[in-house]
């Protein structure tokens, strides 16, 4: 196991990788960084890493592993600021959620150094230093994504350092991981975030509206729609051609609903929506979510 | 306040209505029909009405309120059922999600009765007779839509009734009613229905990749993509003009995110992102979501 953790980016996923490993693993020393004074502050109160470091040089020197938990678009700057001052042989990872264009970011700003591009799928709407919480990687998958040529030995070490943060581990090519979660992740963030722009902006429902009935079913997309913009931006920028090849097919299976709709095809639209359901059972039978009514939601207000 | 409700239709609304009133209005005699013999069984051992009745017309006849809990398509034929045994007087309404189609229903069906249309916006992805339960409709909104010419002191008793089962009311025209609706429940439903489908067809990405790594934010869509087939069915065919209008500005909106994905338009995407967070704000505030992180949802799996 890696005896030396370096954590940089201290929000939602660095944070918790923090508070995971002193649960899970309290013999590994962490070492954390963020680029925001106030993030590292806070950072420090909350215990998100063993020591927090005022530079990502001196959070790096003693770890054998180094995760980046930086947004997708910061990476290759994360990573050349780091690159002088790591250890011969440390393993590089991090936790961004476009595989193809990170695996070349830091190979190239690294170079000789081991990478092994990593992503938990986990996560919240929250953000931030005190949105990270210790068990958030508990039963949810983390996809390594080793290159051509990576140290086999190396994979099992972060296989087994995720494994023992409470991940299931499973290892693909970037291209494919790129496209999986296109479908599994991108495409619902961008379609939520649209559907809540739409339903601002209407002339003929007022936004006090929207927010009064969105237990219809928008209050759902809300909450994604509440999720980093900084994050997301890089994603879409990042996974640009697997997104809009996921897009299109999405859109084309929307154009035939609207057209079921306006040609009163009853058929058509109950043959979709009964089909829809076995996905949710298979969610819910491999542990994916929660079974209860409405996600357990608590009846508030 | 009414002495005897009936209640047409045993599923999910249907049996929350019942068990709502056995439990705010313990004075309420409730009697309940529904279509399907075995839905009557199970509904007479969870006591969703206090007499469960084999014929509508029986259930009906000394009901001073009949609520329709049937799918949208089946609320003209429901109310033939019934249209010879009602009290003369006695108030019909409904819990239907399309209410211009439904007072036309009515009306027809019922010349000489009082008519007032409803909707509940509760839920969940549940169906059926044992998916009920006394509090859905706590802190949720209940629209009533009374046509032209209603007695005003009908809809001040049927606020009255909704208020006791926990429900905040507002009153509208049906018109308004179906283009809100169509913003904050039918679309975000018509679009989980098809990116679940869109899902389940690739053949680059298996089903069994889609439910592991659903975690990312698809399997929140999932849930609303396990509601009743038929009853959305019949939602989409009796709203379809106004569905039709906000999927039009719903695909315009689209359709400029991926202009913006296309051209690397980073700022376009950080706009809209940044400025949904508000709404999910609203939200919270309002106390039509749970505020914690994830909708509160449990560690599962």
């Amino acid at each position: 196991m890696f005896e030396r953790v370096a954590v940089i980016g201290l929000g939602l996923i660095g944070g918790s990788i923090g508070l995971a490993v002193a649960e899970h693993l309290p013999g590994v020393a962490t070492t954390g960084y963020d680029v925001d004074p106030a993030v590292r502050r806070r950072a420090a109160e909350r215990g998100l890493a063993g020591t927090i470091c005022d530079a990502p040089a001196e959070a790096v020197r003693e770890a054998d592993l180094v995760i980046l938990c930086v947004p997708v678009g910061a990476m290759r700057e994360a990573a050349g600021e780091i690159a002088g001052a790591l250890k011969p042989g440390a393993l590089v990872s991090d936790v961004g959620s476009s595989k193809r264009s990170i695996t070349r970011a830091l190979t190239e700003a690294l170079p000789g150094q081991p990478v092994i591009p990593a992503h938990p799928v986990a996560g919240t709407e929250h953000s931030g230093p005190d949105a990270g919480f210790a068990t958030l990687f508990h039963h949810r998958w983390c996809i390594l994504t080793p290159p051509a040529g990576a140290d086999p030995a190396l994979v099992t070490q972060l296989a087994s350092f995720w494994r023992a943060l409470g991940s299931r581990v499973e290892v693909m090519d970037a291209e494919h991981h790129d496209l999986v979660l296109a479908v599994t992740s991108h495409i619902p963030h961008l379609i939520a975030y649209t559907i809540v722009g739409t339903a601002s902006d209407l002339e003929e429902v007022t936004r006090g509206e929207v927010i009064k009935y969105s237990a219809g079913g928008f209050r759902d997309f809300t909450r994604i729609a509440a999720s980093d913009p900084t994050m997301w931006r890089d994603v879409f920028l990042a996974n640009r051609d697997a997104v809009l090849e996921m897009l299109e097919r999405f859109l084309a299976d929307l154009e035939g609903m609207r057209e079921a709709i306006k040609a009163g095809d009853g058929d058509t639209m109950f043959d979709l929506f009964a089909r829809t359901r076995a996905i949710r059972r298979g969610i819910i039978e491999l542990g994916q979510d929660d079974a209860r009514p409405d996600f357990g939601r608590a009846d508030h207000g």
